[in-house]
């Protein structure tokens, strides 16, 4: 059975991915974890992110190339007593968006897709531009040194958790105390809530 | 040798894992790595977090008990213009904060010991107050209920990137462009960027 707070819609996915600074990288060596936060960009349906061409990560891709990824966007602490009528901690909890992919990873060789990629991460990243192109022949040394990844992923899963499991009492009562609150953040939560909402009863 | 990035002090960790709201869990099954994000609260040495008595984590865990958990504070982004004299976009940069702590986890079983936790995990979390106890009966059966998870630590590795590595010269350039761009994470950033360039003086 779908969870009520699944995300399905890849769309809905790829904006969040979109949006990420940064995500966790999880690795296995010798059915040992290994999770280190990498900056990455969402390019032609998989994820790339870059790094040096020696050191842990890439000693254990050699071995193993199954990765899990994770992104999270983390939005209002919800306190207990916001939707408690009997004064218990039980109905503390936080909201977020998060996004997990499964997937096995491959080094990218080719001179071409690493700049394509350096170009895209620039996009999301600086948007406003404000640098050279990377057909400019002074970056060729840096692109051959730099190690660029590319996660093809073979599973999303999609989690946001705004409310949609409460009935309509908590959930009011959750966005009176998120407005009376009133951070950038618990405005941005009241509108998510309200968002997926409105997604479940459709 | 060790790197500009890294962080011994402790109680510099400590304070990271205290005002964090979540962190990500990675785990292995099978050679294949599982990560999910947890709220969690750091509580005599060790990591605590909570989730359902049964599903995959908990499957997992049955069969391998190694962890790796990573904890991120995400700074400001700096563009490469910020410290660029050539205009190329290698200088680009991401400043944050960063905890991996390797270990392995254990069930725990013992009701005080659970409540201890639920207690921790609500001052780290509603500091505040404004709920009951947990020594009070009506928990109990959510208390039984509710899987909690001890990760001891065998390593700590952290990570604070704020251009420590560069000459006072760029330093100084991504200081006024923080500066000039203002936002409340930017001008956390200026403080982060001066506290651990001092350190590194020292």
């Amino acid at each position: 059975m779908k969870s009520v707070f699944e995300i399905t819609d890849q769309s809905i996915i790829g904006d969040l991915l979109d949006s990420a600074e940064y995500g966790t990288l999880a690795l296995c060596e010798n059915n040992r974890p290994y999770s280190v936060p990498v900056n990455f960009v969402q390019y032609k349906d998989a994820l790339y992110f870059h790094g040096a061409q020696k050191g842990r990560k890439m000693g254990i891709l050699k071995t193993n190339d199954y990765a899990s990824f994770s992104v999270v966007e983390s939005h209002s602490l919800i306190q207990s007593y916001f939707s408690s009528t009997e004064g218990l901690a039980c109905p503390a909890s936080h909201f977020f968006k998060s996004v997990i992919i499964d997937g096995q990873i491959e080094l990218v060789k080719d001179y071409e897709e690493k700049i394509e990629v350096f170009t895209a991460l620039m996009q999301k990243l600086q948007p406003e531009g404000n640098y050279r192109p990377f057909t400019d022949k002074d970056y060729t040394t840096a692109v051959k040194a730099t190690a660029v990844y590319k996660l093809i992923p073979s599973e999303r899963r999609a989690k946001f958790k705004f409310g949609q499991h409460l009935d309509t009492e908590r959930f009011e009562m959750i966005l009176k105390h998120l407005k009376e609150r009133g951070s950038e953040k618990d405005l941005q939560t009241i509108t998510m809530m309200n968002t997926f909402r409105e997604e479940k009863t459709i």
